[in-house]
């Protein structure tokens, strides 16, 4: 059994890490901290663990973290993982960070979108940008594996076909995306009161995923890719709809399109396209995705436009956040990709 | 008092309609009607209603109607108002139809968006569209006005500004809508426990309401302007959002972009302008117009892209329905504007 | 005009207030005051008053308020009131206190139910509880009313009339209330993720209401009543659900238990009886309620065990609270008591 | 591997049972019926399940599955299953029933609570009433097994070891439960836009499930016991709350009570005790088990009436229905009772 820990894990994504890693067949759960409830039992910060494990939150100790755990789960909040991830990496661990502190290739970046200065930007190069869907290969021999944004994992899986077989214009790419409250983490949400009911534009411009879609799609069409993103917080708990929407550079029939998409993600056990002219379900929606690791994806084609509507959808905390944590592990482990990620969607929710 | 008939009285526009009318200082409610509950108490129906009348449900009469209204609003589904606003017409009665069967000039737009041939084309000449903010002198003249849809107005005011003054890439404009569950009206709503949740796109490409908004941004362009529109179901009862996605044509400041919207709108009593750095409310958000008549409108700047998104919110069944319908009778019958609309949004809820 | 303070403007409370104040015929706002806030404008913070009212807020001056007020709300925690109001009240102007202050009529109920002593017990006598279907003859002639807790109220509404009457049985009257977020006020919310979708017992035992529902129940019976409350948070945002399970103490045929209603209440401008065997709205339920002062009222029969289910409603931030300042105000002022309170319910929303 | 079959498959309760089945390991689905979907698959009505499986719908023909399934689910709508199950009895199969048809033991109650005649009395003695907590070792050797009401089942267990120990006033019994939309099956739904933010009392007296409760309640006691119960519907899609409120006949302790539910729940997997006095989850509340199995049970104590609030919470679609139904086939068929059920609640959601 692979002996994980679990660092930050009071928050929404450390509990949902840890509520994967209860049930999954191949590790065991070594050590979990957290600064404020060292001592406490798990389950009564994280009430749905309740009869699942006795374990208690410890101080994070490196040493204890290399002596206890071959894999170590990083879920602090952005700007705070750079220090333990350091230190981790440095003791020889692997490490898959679910901040956003190794997303990013280069200095520069972090200026950009995040507006501080990497401390340690000479370790960005040994992080691999966990998107199994991208680059199975590279996580498979990586030791540190930086997960993706939730809305930059969401909607680059759309994308990424249309720039790799260069369809779309590259200069009027919109990402329109729909999120719900337990993105913003535990530490950061909005009173109910004030948050049910929202359709609320947050950052129409500038927002920090895009900078990851951008290395992403930028690296796949061996150009600068410019992506023009803009979130929106409505009234769900969880899951995220990603509108990308694309003009087309040349006429090209739908049966052709969903040509690439198979091609592209024929064989990926966590990508579902998503075709249906009748029925309940004939473009993505997160709301048939809750609890699963997901990515639905399909699209719809305005002649009069010439534009190309991929749509994708995945709950935050699983494919967004958790369950990519729990897939990048199985790759870098060995472990069938599937382990511990066989959960269908919970409908209706 | 004005005496006032609505037809239709019995969905959630109507109801909307009633609820503004039974509070009205100028109008008095002469008759109401409704197919499937004659004889009913209007407020068995519509429970908000209860103390405020005791009207019953009449049949649909048009000989009556005319007799006993100077204004009637009909509010019955799209393609079964066709017949009904002709009747009322001939006999000389002023008609506020809040249906789609008289917002579009011509036959082929009717074939286009609707699919279907409009019984009576010489009459759509006589429509004036009931958006005042666009035609108020024209509609103070009219007999029959038809109220915009809920979406196409919503977007198209935050338009309008942009391409009056030319400034923005009239190739690739994408309005990409939110709206709640009210919008689906009385008759066809998904059940809450499908619909609850949801983040759910319908009709991506080739929604009926852009067929509205291309009318009128042509009209004011001078051309023909092309708007790529997709609306998406979310977890609200009432509220519209449409993020209006634009390219600038050329660097325009940020004051330069304010001051074109006063120009346009400072003296509209039912349009704000949202700007604000800090606080609540940064950007539109229909949860803070909740039963009011406003439509709320914003922008920000996407530096990087050149683009300008320009957003803009409303009550659904107030500013994109009975409020507009309100509003223009207003307009018709030399009220102030304002009159039975002097609702503040209701916050939080 | 009569000339209004509110102090406290800031949250849910003070705003619901001055949303009825800014459209109230009889009154103008001359001050509002919020510790946090000075010098902003209030819209800022109460979004949608927006195009209402271009107020600052002040700091809280009792001289100023004196000199620009006839009456005062105070719209401040429980707690920070009591000595607010005895400040006010010495300077001989009107107040409603929409705090728990000054609801209760001696220093012991304040010890159990609030487990603090309250520093100026000799003015609770000075003090009328605020619910004008009980009280109204002493609100015309009071300077400090006190508005009554939210679900207090609509509670202590549906069960008055069983109680004057005498039939039944005292000593199990069980109030299971259900209540939306917004009762907790804008300081102390919990977070969307976290509150949305709860059905979650708050205080089984023990809710500071139960102290006011028992001394009104009390003072009509004329004997010591105990009430059983326990309340829950469901997932709404503005809403109380009154459902109040009693036990006859003798057969009683429905159409006098219907008759004795509307003897108490027939009256009534803000109560309305609800019955109906078919339709929408059979039972008392918040949804239909929304943004207006109605408590709506109705029971059933459970012949098998001879109990009484009597039903009540309301929006807790109008009936329960600013609805029923300012009707009290209405009262004590000798408005019309319907004067800035003719809101429908929004429906649906 | 066990051969299943699953009649009714189209609903939600169908849904639910079969998103269970395809990953529990000792299972195969051999057959899925629903009369409007012939032919069609699976994953076209229940979305949730695409990829998991590539079953299509069949007819119900009572031959075929009797020879391709070992244990056949019914979750056919009430009234409907009396033929159905009485079919397969007969030819030897096992059966699990969803619907109500078999729960209550006679035919007076039937007439009673439902209104109407069954037409297989003889065969009620030859089911067993499906909750392993009361039942198990009938469970174990029973051909027909019924699944419990989802509301019944919830609070029964909350009431179960008071009637027990005798130490509750059973004269004064009340059952208020809150429950989610998709309680109401998929076929029977109320619009989204009406439903949305309800607290709505239905039923408020002689509720079906009542019948349910008296029963397995009288049989603990080996007297005719009574139970109050009214049910309300509330704004989430799954979820029940039910707040037993009970009359201690004699002064007990609170830690004598926990004894009692350790006693009589300490060994049962599905049935969690919930006690805390500060975190997040001091009482039960179905926002922390949705998607999960278990029944959360805690009290909570008022003094001042000697009332006994014993609070009891389930995921209507888990432990109220597919959950039980699972459970019920791991006792059946000699697998661990957890085996398929090993699910956490899914938290935030």
């Amino acid at each position: 059994m692979l002996k994980v820990g679990v660092v930050g894990a009071s928050g929404y994504v450390g509990g949902e890490t840890l509520r994967l890693l209860v049930n999954h067949p191949d590790v065991e759960i070594s050590m979990v901290t957290s600064r404020q409830h060292v001592g406490e039992y798990l389950h009564r910060i994280q009430p749905s663990l309740k009869g699942f494990t006795d374990l208690t939150f410890s101080e994070l100790d490196y040493d204890k973290l290399t002596d206890k755990c071959d894999v170590v789960f990083t879920a602090v909040p952005h700007g705070t993982a750079t220090e333990i991830v350091k230190a981790l990496y440095d003791r020889g661990i692997k490490i898959i960070d679910l901040s956003a502190d190794y997303r990013l290739h280069n200095q520069e970046a972090y200026d950009k979108w995040y507006g501080w200065e990497h401390p340690h930007p000479d370790y960005l190069a040994k992080s691999v940008f966990g998107v199994p869907e991208l680059h199975r290969e590279q996580i498979k021999k990586a030791q540190l594996v930086s997960c993706p944004g939730c809305m930059a994992v969401t909607s680059m899986l759309a994308l990424a076909p249309l720039i790799r077989n260069d369809i779309i214009d590259t200069e009027h790419i919109i990402v329109d995306s729909k999120i719900g409250s337990s993105g913003a983490g535990s530490g950061s949400g909005t009173a109910h009161a004030m948050r049910a009911g929202v359709i609320r534009p947050y950052k129409p411009a500038k927002h920090r995923h895009t900078g990851e879609i951008e290395q992403e799609l930028s690296e796949i069409a061996g150009k600068k890719i410019r992506v023009s993103m803009s979130p929106h917080a409505v009234d769900v708990v969880r899951g995220i709809l990603c509108t990308n929407h694309t003009f087309l550079k040349k006429d090209i029939e739908e049966k052709e399109l969903w040509k690439l998409y198979r091609q592209a993600y024929g064989e990926e056990k966590f990508i579902r396209l998503i075709r249906d002219k009748k029925g309940l379900y004939k473009f993505p929606d997160p709301k048939f995705l809750v609890g699963s690791n997901f990515c639905d994806i399909g699209f719809d084609i305005d002649e009069d436009n010439n534009r190309l509507i991929a749509m994708s959808a995945s709950d935050n905390l699983m494919k967004g956040a958790a369950g990519s944590a729990i897939q990048n592990m199985n790759v870098m482990c060995g472990f069938d990709e599937m382990d511990g990620l066989r959960y269908t969607p919970l409908t209706p929710v």
